[in-house]
């Protein structure tokens, strides 16, 4: 239960884990690895911060919103292994940006879910990443993520 | 068969394997994972759906032209295992939207792929899944997906 | 040592292994799976390649750009196993090109890239991929690679 305490001391409460907005799942466990579908900055079913990055929202609260969107990828995470601690890794980390066509700090945006993932995992949590702008996103979020993991071993809940 | 025979009672005859525009290949089995190039929505070489949504394609338009992709990505499936009943599970799918700056419907785009994969695969087609817009694609194809794949045993047809 | 003898051939000399530019790492190697993180097209940290297909720079040059990026990835790469010829295999290479709403020619820009790894590491070389435009990119680079490689064996230089 390391993940969950390191979880507590941060004082941070994973939200639920996302429920999927069409015909397909929030997170696919196959053999060790785990896929994760892009997440958006919600709170339920809430889209909490919309808008492009250069125009709408300033580069801090981009940085809130993509560590939002990294903490719903580890509530998805969550839901297909026993305890955190069987997270072997995270492995990638891919965040899109909606952003103006001259913006261009995108790696400033994306900070906020990889510093959130390496607070919670460590070491384990040192991932390679992709960060890119795109002109729009679902819903006209601000930022989406998506992350692949491995897992310790290859049964655990399902 | 019971994959091919489901393709049979959906009416659906696969396109041919798409053949890459350049140097590269459409699909790379490695291990048990098989990774789908990019796939726009041809017929052949021709282009079937071409330009922006919000703009130029209506969301059905979008749906169609994202069908038509998921398609050729399962042809290029086929061509790397012995028969469509291998495929152990559709992993993680990627839908990027050719989306004006305001359109942000991309989730009911890529339903299109989404939607057509579980109805051929079952529950094996429940896949992760990112959706984007981006300002252009190769071609001014109206979708582009790709896929990774995982296959029941390491070799078939390779 | 064939890699190597072939890069000596064609009169390429890697580049430094990449540093991140924030809380992440260039590569992460996992089981036999090599994940690359998105490289633009850098010398050190000075941004080789900047600005929007379409508008500031010719295909000719985003060729160059991609190609730029894909040696950087090699390197990457290469800061993870002991010898190059332990790459089994290039699996997927996803090419992110800095275009204008009307710049088509996405696929020309990835193949500098494609090109490349094809002619270092041959047959190995043969790659998944996936080409797509967006309006902007970290630092406005023209072009961001990532990439997916196998490893012969588990265990090499870690």
């Amino acid at each position: 239960m390391i993940i969950e305490k390191r979880l507590n001391e941060l004082n941070i409460k994973l939200p639920k884990c996302p429920k999927p907005a069409a015909i397909y799942v929030p997170v696919v466990l196959s053999d060790k690895f785990i896929f994760v579908s892009g997440q958006t900055p919600k709170d339920g079913n809430t889209l909490l911060y919309r808008g492009k990055l250069g125009k709408d929202l300033t580069i801090e609260e981009g940085y809130e919103a993509s560590r939002v969107c990294a903490l719903r990828c580890i509530s998805a995470l969550k839901s297909v292994v026993a305890d955190l601690d069987d997270i072997e890794g995270i492995l990638k980390l891919t965040g899109y940006v909606n952003s103006c066509d001259n913006f261009y700090s995108q790696s400033q945006v994306i900070n906020g879910a990889s510093e959130i993932i390496e607070e919670i995992f460590g070491d384990k949590g040192k991932h390679a990443r992709v960060a890119v702008g795109v002109n729009t996103l679902p819903g006209n979020a601000a930022v989406e993520i998506e992350l692949i993991a491995k897992v310790k071993e290859v049964s655990t809940k399902e």
